[in-house]
Formats: C-alpha cells, sequence, structure tokens
C-alpha cells in the first residue's frame, strides 16, 4: 500500500500533466485550428505518449471542447450572489494566478488573437461573458459585463504577463479592497 | 509633375509600408530574439526587399530600438496637462484603435509574452509606464500608474482583439465619459 504522501504526489503529478496537455491543447488548436491538429503533435509538445492524452481527455473532439471552453471556468467565477460578486470575482481570479499562474479572461485573450482562436472566442463569449450580463439587472448589462471582464483581463495582464512591480508585490487583500467596489459598481449599474 | 492625390497616396502607401515593416519586426524580435533575427526575414514577412527596410530605418539596431520601443507612444501619450490625462489616455488610445487597429498598451502585453519579450518589457516600464507614475503626486504612484495602464490595456483587449459586442458598438465619446473618470481618480490619487 502507498503511503498518504505518495498519493498526493501522484496526484499532483496527474494534475500537473493534465494542465499542460491543456495548455499544449490550446496553443495548437488556436494557432492550426482543429484539422491540422493531431493529438500525436500534442502529446509531442507535452512530452507525453498519445495514449496518456487519449486516457486523460478521450477523443481529439473531446479534448478541444475542453481546451477551448470556459464553461468551468464559467462555474467558478459566477458562483456568487450578485450583492458579493465583485469581490467574489476578483478573489477568484487572483487565486488563479497563484494556483496556475493564469488566468481564464486572459487566456481568451490570447487564445482569441491567433488565427485559428474564433471558436476560443465564441465560446468566451456565450458561456462565459452573456451569462454575467445575463445576471445583471438595469440597462446596458451587455456593456457593463464587457467592462468588468475588460477590467479583469488588464489585472491579469498586469500581473501575470508585464509582471508590473507595484501591482504584482500588492497583497491580495489590498488589491480585492482596490478594484471589487469597481466592479461592483459596475454589476450593480446603472453607469 | 505628380498631382496632389498621387502624392497622398504614395504617403499613405509609404506609411502602411512603414507600419508593417514595424509589426513583422516586433514579432521576429519578440519571439526570435535579437541576434536569430535578420533583416531579410523581416523584409521576407513584409514582401519588400531587406533595401527598403534598410532606406526606412536604417541598421538593424536602429529599426530593433524603435521596433521594442514605447517613446513615441509616451510622447503623445502624456501629452497633456494633469487634470485631463485621463480623458487625454482614454481619448488617443481610442483614436489609436481607429487609425491604426493597434494599441501601444495592448503591444506591451503580446510582445512581452513571447520567448524574447524581455527588451520589450523592460521598454515598456521604463519609456511609458515610470514616466505615467513620475508625474503623479501623492502616495502610491507607482500602483496607480500601473492601475491605470491595466485598466487601458483590457480596454484595448475587448476592442481589438475579443471584439466585444457592446463595448466595441459603443460610441467613442460614450467611452470616453465612462471610463475617463475612473482613470483620472487613479491618477488624483489618493486611492
Amino acid at each position: 500500500m502507498s503511503s498518504p504522501a505518495v498519493g498526493d504526489d501522484q496526484r499532483r503529478d496527474a494534475c500537473a500533466t493534465r494542465e499542460a496537455i491543456l495548455k499544449a491543447a490550446r496553443r495548437r488548436f488556436s494557432s492550426c485550428g482543429y484539422a491540422d491538429v493531431t493529438l500525436r503533435d500534442i502529446a509531442a509538445d507535452t512530452e507525453v505518449s498519445a495514449a496518456l492524452v487519449v486516457k486523460y481527455f478521450g477523443s481529439k473532439e473531446d479534448l478541444f471542447t475542453e481546451a477551448s471552453g470556459f464553461e468551468q471556468d464559467a462555474e467558478r467565477l459566477l458562483d456568487c450572489e450578485l450583492p458579493q460578486l465583485g469581490e467574489h470575482l476578483v478573489r477568484t481570479l487572483l487565486d488563479y494566478h497563484e494556483q496556475t499562474q493564469g488566468d481564464p479572461l486572459l487566456r481568451a485573450v490570447f487564445t482569441s488573437s491567433r488565427p485559428a482562436g474564433a471558436q476560443f472566442r465564441a465560446n468566451f463569449e456565450h458561456q462565459l461573458l452573456t451569462r454575467l450580463a445575463e445576471r445583471l439587472p438595469g440597462p446596458d448589462a451587455q456593456l457593463r459585463a464587457e467592462l468588468v471582464c475588460s477590467h479583469l483581463m488588464g489585472l491579469a495582464a498586469s500581473r501575470l504577463v508585464l509582471r508590473t512591480e507595484a501591482i504584482t508585490a500588492e497583497p491580495k487583500e489590498n488589491l480585492v479592497a482596490i478594484t471589487a467596489p469597481l466592479i461592483q459598481n459596475w454589476l450593480d449599474g446603472p453607469l
């Protein structure tokens, strides 16, 4: 019987491998398009076997659906009542940064910018942005949802890509305190 | 003697060619690094001769300095007194979007994210971000400057990459009216 520590290590490794495969899949699919990518390409990028990719994700279509999608992110990001949603959004995204050095909104920006990014962009819009807009009362809900996402994307770009000094050094709770009220204003409306 | 219309066309063509060369140079240099890029590569990407690249930009070093730099952008963006700077920043960036389908802050994000993007990132920081921070009175000037840039980057990503419906359709003056006061609050401080 393996000790609990070994079990934890294995789970962590499996999780990291899964993330690495997803990341490679996102890059390949958004750059080259579904038809021109094979599971073998993605496996090679991640230095694992194609069989392991199949074991983790099933078919190429299943992998594409998961790699290009924002369903799970939307579930996590929108899992909060409206009066606290501003704070929840900021805190959840800052947690993502810590845990994965990634951010789903920033991922939408980068994948959408690539030659075959149209499906990523459409999924971001339908699975996350529109769902947020539908939650908002009052006029200009779509515009307010876009302003919210837009601000959060900028924050992620500063922290994860440009890694600008002050925003990166600022304690998480201070960033929540600075930005959540602004986000909440847009969520509550009106503009 | 050529008619004024032909002269205008030539100037427009020259300007577009110059922009295309700069764009290719940015992509090449930030992806591959200075040493691994030749003027011939950049010329080929733009479908012009290497001689034309030299005519427009001088040496490879000169081209790198201009392609990786934010001096001219900073000059245009910061050319305003502090009390009106919020509005000036938003309006100037929205003008960039209309005129070039590009944005210097978004360019900083994309070039910095590439394997050889360190010099682009450093230039963005020294030539634009720090210069903005130095203009700001009161405490947390660096953090406030970063929040300003961060918000403007998000706006650019929404308009130029994700092209989300409402932000893209919103008239320029409305976007200025919505976002400039927020930007100005950070510029004026305190947080």
